[in-house]
């Protein structure tokens, strides 16, 4: 039976699709939030429902915290292990929605339609294209295919607590030739995206220490160290003129794109106008000479994610403060190794001290850079699938923030990862009036099937 | 009649002046707090009945706020206008105070006896000494001092905001030769002080600010401008490697000390290590070759007193701050025109604003810094006082933080003043467990005495 077929199948049953996504994203599995416990396990039952519905030994898994639902190959060995969440982020701040988020409906735009609803772009309209191109590829095959295996978490909005373990106890099981994630997006409206980079984390908090107590501007000013000072200086000069990061040794590991992808990357229509606009900004404030793209797909960084101390209420007071500290995060790429990194930022720090001061420091996350394997059989059918399925060539792209899945599956399951979704810049993932274009939900949909087609 | 009969009855009633002051010490005149309202009317009512027992023509001033006490002169026309406040500091933290703020007693140190109790030193204890002073004039002349005014405000711990327009209305009566102000301290234990020089104050609030909202440090690290970062360069190159502050035209109008006085402060005891032990410093963090007592007296300084930005709470998050903002005062002396700073000031931070990037300005007052006339008869007069009755010559001091009274006189009424006290640094003033030295009390209504002589 043919791959046409089931495309087909996908076409003329689009309706009956967006009818069962619509009623998953009515469930308020908001993960964070211990008052949606319920709502969370109803998502996985019903998941995991129809997940049975179309032929597959589903399971809700218990855990420590909200369930797994899994599906076992059913051939016995897995080839590709495809991975979702079910659990959605907060709704707050409520009153700038302009609907119900959990109300879901889709809504005709100048664009083209979409649905609108928390989770329908993160990530319960993502993994339903993967359910969906199943369903229809079980519909013309009258057996669901039987080399795939499925993970969904419930806990991918809340730091997954129960995910490292419970990969670790069913290792044996989840284990796979390869993972297909997918939450990430489109390049853009006709161009996707398999994103073959991903920068790592490095988190630190920094407290410089003076005086024992604040102290008087008047009677101490100009005699008394000023720790706030002292901590401007330190994060000012983490970065050159030229933008670089000037802790010694953090670009070991740091290399240059490949010429192809480099080529590739520039030929693409990237607007950093467009990309900045909306959120108020215009030029790119990264390092000289370096391409927009690389600024935030391969290029590692540091940025300053809170400073704090002294007198903040309103008004003024004349402190001199005893301590002033920070929250610096480096993004890290290729293979920098983060804990070299922070040795080299605690030293760097220390050396800035002045008489009288002290650092003292918190560590906030480690996470290497990941980059993927572009060399498998699976990789070559995800490009060819999306190839076919759009308008434009597939990217290999960045990513700049984390994924932790693909590191677990990369440490845990000694797994590569195939990250590909279809979101849109413009989705507002975690933010009011989240949608997801029909157009991505659909050939979403037929881009699994495409890729059904090769595994199977 | 001879001073020294004066002196006499002030050695032999001392018990007495201390019970006045310890009664004075029980009133609960915080001026910040409503709650105390009542109990500063009776502060101000038992301090002018005090004075009408003496023999002056006390009154109670209403005003918006805190009544004033005034003393007119008996001889129509004054040379010295006596300056005091009845207020006190509130209490907190009051789980540090060893007793009751309220309910004052003498305690006998191994270094001499202390009057404990909140207002000791500052500045109940420190306007009875000129109170007692001219009570024991009185007693040995039959007569108060005749061209002797007085003026009492109970609104100096919570920005006195009935003074300016009490002056103004009041001026042809309050204005005088010269105001003695007993709110300042004495060099050490055993050297008393005259404040020639006060520093002024500049404070400005400034905001950074760069997207239109919080952005992820993921997708646009690297790529977006981070506006905490950009104000901690902007802080950081305010000082250059000296210590040296960088706007231009900022040091216009400082001016070197006279050799004299250069001379008079090398040559006072003045350990650095003794100022900065107590809260946990020892290493002077001021301009490189400058003598520690010029740091906190005559050199213009700059200090954050206040910075934020981004996500401060517990935890962690990778966000890029949309804006971040500090506060930054700086103390000035001699001519600085605090003016032309703060243009100076806003001027540098527009001009290091990358692409992206708005300032935005918030002033927070504006003093010129004081410098009082050495001329006078009275000076010379207070200045024999002080060396009679202290074991060492007294300093020509300067002092760090902002006494907004001498301003006002100088401004409102065109009055020179000099600033003459007995408190101590360890006093703890504003702090919990307040105490006055009874040598201070003691001495401090001697040296009046012999101040009123001169005058009388």
């Amino acid at each position: 039976m043919s791959l046409q077929a089931v495309l087909d199948q996908i076409d003329s049953h689009l309706e009956e699709s967006l009818g069962r996504l619509l009623e998953f994203l009515k469930i308020r599995s908001i993960s964070t939030d211990p008052r949606f416990d319920r709502d969370c396990k109803d998502a996985a039952s019903w998941l995991a429902n129809e997940l049975r519905g179309i032929g597959f030994d589903a399971a809700c898994r218990e855990s420590d915290g909200k369930p797994f639902v899994t599906v076992p190959a059913q051939s016995g060995s897995s080839t590709s292990l495809f991975y979702g969440h079910y659990d959605v982020q907060p709704v707050d701040p409520i009153d700038k929605w302009n609907r119900d988020p959990f109300d879901p409906r889709v809504e005709s735009l100048p664009d083209g339609a979409v649905i609108r609803g928390r989770g329908s772009s993160d990530d319960k309209g993502q993994l339903m294209t993967f359910v969906e191109a199943c369903r229809a590829w079980a519909m013309v095959h009258g057996s669901v295919p039987r080399n795939i295996s499925m993970l969904f978490e419930g806990e991918e909005e809340s730091g997954s607590p129960s995910l490292v373990p419970f990969l670790k106890e069913n290792s044996r099981e989840l284990k796979s030739d390869v993972a297909l994630i997918c939450d990430t997006g489109l390049f853009n409206h006709d161009t996707p995206a398999i994103v073959v980079m991903l920068r790592g984390l490095l988190g630190e908090e920094v407290t410089i220490s003076g005086s024992n107590q604040d102290l008087h501007s008047g009677m101490y000013g100009g005699i008394a160290i000023n720790p706030a000072r002292v901590l401007t200086r330190i994060l000012a000069n983490l970065h050159d003129r030229e933008g670089r990061i000037t802790l010694p040794g953090f670009y070991d590991g740091v290399d240059e794109l490949p010429k192809q992808v480099r080529d590739q990357w520039a030929s693409l229509d990237f607007s950093h106008g467009d990309f900045l606009g909306p959120v108020g900004l215009g030029v790119p404030a990264g390092e000289v000479e370096r391409m927009p793209l690389e600024m935030i797909w391969s290029r590692p960084t540091c940025d300053v994610n809170g400073i704090v101390g002294g007198y903040c209420g309103s008004g003024f007071k004349t402190v001199i403060p005893s301590q002033a500290s920070a929250k610096v995060s480096f993004r890290l790429v290729g293979n920098q190794d983060p804990h070299k990194i922070r040795k080299a930022f605690r030293f760097y720090v220390r050396s800035c001290l002045p008489s009288d001061t002290n650092a003292s420091f918190k560590e906030h996350g480690t996470a290497y850079a990941s980059q993927f394997s572009k060399s498998g059989n699976l990789f070559a059918a995800v490009e060819t699938a999306l190839a076919s399925e759009w308008p434009c060539k597939p990217v290999h792209a960045g990513c700049g923030g984390s994924i932790p899945i693909a590191g677990h599956f990369k440490e845990i399951l000694d797994m590569e990862s195939i990250l590909v979704g279809f979101g849109k810049d413009n989705d507002g993932i975690h933010a009011p009036n989240e949608k997801y274009d029909l157009r991505s939900f659909h050939l979403g949909t037929r881009t699994w099937a495409r890729v059904i087609a090769e595994i199977g």
